[in-house]
């Protein structure tokens, strides 16, 4: 609980632009999976980091918990306020600050959205490549250290942020990183920050590595006759080197929720989404080597959407995967899988998962970021039904199981909030979960950033 | 001190590689730049895990420093014992434990050297890039986050180290990240300690990235008329992506420098020597482009060492440029720099720094990776000679403060053991570094684990 005269500490800083009004809080508990609603006790609406730093330190003399949010789309109630507290919304801080072109990176407020940067990007040559498929804010998916469809050939929010502004469990503001290409200069902060869900502080800037618009795009779909051929594919074509800026697996029952939902007519089967950057001639070899490949593995010839139109609605499909696997069952919602395994291992992974779902009475897609060695089964539930909720908790455990046994890990891109807390001691061992939580102690002695999130 | 009765409980574990001869203690209190020698106590041989944390527990128990020690090739002191304690040597911990080809990683313990690794690689199709000219181990490497010729395209160990086994100050182990090619599952203990300099535990074990060896590789050098246009030169093929493997600077004193120890005969004029990794037709469009760019800014044309063996005569005699500088000036030492700037500000920093040192009475030949953005003024000054060393300081705050202007870094790739330390509040704030330290107290409260480096 907020004491209404914390509240009103707040109001002096931040005046209307912090609520405790019904419609906002309601908003701000919704989870985008499984999870409870958490309401919080207030909402803030900051605009600048000295009013973030401010509330900041009116939260940390009062021992109220802080959750930052960006656009709510984190899948692993990492904004879920379990422990009440304070919400404090990014939207209003949405600004880029600098692009520069030379260096290819720009500074921006964290309630910037992926999209929104590539929008301002459109005529300078330049994109802003990581794509989780929702239309995330850039400080949201720094906290969860997201990634997507490009991160085989671009990276992952890691490689992407090269520094921050942070605000600090007691109001302190730092900065970290610079905007050189490389530096030895101590601890690498960023790192650290980056993936840590809002438990070590409030990000108030960000400055993202930029990458030059491909001279050329092409992208296609193509079937196979089973999932093992299409993963060897890209297992094989990974170990190659082909530089394909995207490539997603989806088995036959995620393209069954895909024509239904998007009204295509993919054939029943399991299907790889392609997309190869470069310049003409390197594109032209990438897809010719990718071909031999997909023949070798009795896969359909690529069909290729080569104008902006044809590709844009190929990738919105795909973007919109997950909320067409949740249209398969009415009024069901999802318990969702993240595991990513060493590309060797993946066929086997993706294999065996399926095994077990198609043993399950659960209906559960898989589809994934295959080059990455990632995929999710989208196991999907009714609400309050716990029987529903103990079988996908048990093949979300064997998936997790398989993924630590091949030297994987649970979640490639989700990140752990609440959902995935159970499975930090079984990844990383009792003694590197603790090294974790001695660091939030450090930095966080009074527990008031994202409580009960990440670490034990 | 040791005392006699903690060095009996050390040699319990380690009988005879545990010692305090003359030899041992002088060579490990040498330091390859400018600093101090500064002998530890005691040097242990550990050739296992097990030997490692039963040794740091020992030392835990009575508070002796302890100083991780690869191939003593750091340049900023960081292996100096300037409290005394034990030095743990590594050497005996350098065997690879794995290389798994189809997932293009190795396991490798830290006394493992990059030519050895690359030895072993040799008929895989794989290679490790990463290369900082010394022919250094790999735990040495992670804990500066070293780099080198190759960083611009291949990365730094920060990029290249996926996960490592840490004894912490306690001795626990512990383990940390996974084989998997990404995950948010926590924070990123593997980035924390790459870098740490040995502040925050010894590295017993190393997961390495690999790579495809290129189809083909092609090197040549080249010069221009002056320091602005062959830097312009590299600005403009970092911002056009031409993806070089190795793209290095060296100014007219370090051209000379490299002649007289190597007995090249290359013009006195500043010198690119580039190197361009792909497939067959991909090195030839990067060299068509880039021969084009280095026209324009009126330099020499590219004189190709397609022959392995000239390649390899070309990249020693890089390598060898440090040494080649020193041998400029008989006995002396060096104060060597090693800032990196934000690409578009790269001209103006090195021509600043040049006229700097065209100004001061000391030699200082200027060379760097400078695709990166990255490059050093190797400072000659006589040892023991206080007017030389207040100079080469002089010049190395101003390089410093010129780095920090542009929004860069005072040290790309050396780290700052305890050469650089009075440059950290000045890069990051006093705060940040404060947050560094608090991070250091979590996981060292004793403060044994190489005290008196990096953090305040």
């Amino acid at each position: 609980m907020i004491p209404d005269t914390v509240f009103a500490d707040l109001a002096l800083v931040l005046d209307k632009r912090v609520t405790r009004s019904k419609s906002d809080l309601e908003q701000h508990g919704r989870s985008e999976a499984w999870h409870p609603d958490t309401p919080p006790d207030a909402v803030a609406y900051p605009k600048t980091t000295q009013e973030v730093s401010a509330i900041v330190k009116i939260c940390h003399a009062n021992d109220i918990p802080i959750i930052g949010w960006g656009t709510g789309t984190s899948l692993e109630g990492q904004t879920s306020a379990i422990h009440g507290g304070l919400i404090v919304d990014f939207t209003q801080m949405n600004k880029i600050l600098q692009v520069n072109d030379s260096d290819m990176d720009a500074i921006v407020q964290p309630g910037v959205t992926r999209e929104q940067l590539n929008i301002e990007l459109r005529t300078s040559g330049l994109m802003f490549p990581v794509d989780p498929g929702a239309n995330a804010s850039l400080g949201g998916m720094a906290m969860t250290r997201a990634s997507g469809t490009t991160a085989v050939k671009y990276g992952t929010m890691a490689d992407n942020v090269i520094g921050l502004e942070v605000v600090l469990a007691d109001g302190t503001v730092i900065k970290t990183g610079t905007r050189a290409r490389k530096s030895s200069a101590g601890y690498d902060l960023t790192k650290l920050f980056v993936g840590s869900e809002g438990t070590l502080g409030l990000v108030t800037e960000l400055t993202m590595r930029l990458h030059g618009q491909p001279e050329k795009i092409l992208a296609g779909v193509c079937s196979f006759d089973d999932i093992d051929s299409a993963v060897n594919t890209v297992m094989l074509a990974i170990q190659m080197g082909i530089p394909m800026a995207r490539i997603e697996f989806l088995d036959v029952s995620a393209v069954q929720a895909v024509n239904s939902y998007a009204g295509s007519e993919f054939p029943l089967k399991p299907h790889l989404f392609v997309e190869c950057h470069g310049s003409d001639t390197g594109v032209e070899s990438q897809i010719e080597t990718l071909s031999e490949l997909i023949d070798d593995f009795g896969g359909s010839p690529l069909e290729w959407a080569s104008k902006p139109e044809d590709r844009n609605a190929l990738w919105t499909m795909r973007h919109n995967a997950y909320y067409a696997c949740l249209a398969l069952k009415k009024g069901c919602v999802s318990v969702i899988t993240d595991i990513c395994v060493p590309i060797s291992n993946l066929a086997e992974a993706v294999v065996e998962t399926a095994e077990d779902i198609e043993k399950s009475f659960l209906d559960g897609p898989i589809l994934g970021h295959v080059g990455d060695g990632n995929f999710h089964a989208v196991l999907l539930i009714e609400p309050d039904n716990a029987e529903d909720l103990a079988e996908a908790k048990r093949l979300a455990d064997l998936m997790a199981k398989r993924a630590l046994r091949f030297g994987g890990t649970v979640t490639g891109e989700h990140g752990i909030g609440i959902g995935k807390k159970h499975f930090m001691a079984q990844e990383h061992g009792d003694a590197a979960w603790d090294t974790m939580g001695a660091l939030k102690t450090a930095l966080d002695p009074k527990n008031i950033m994202n409580p009960g999130k990440l670490v034990r």
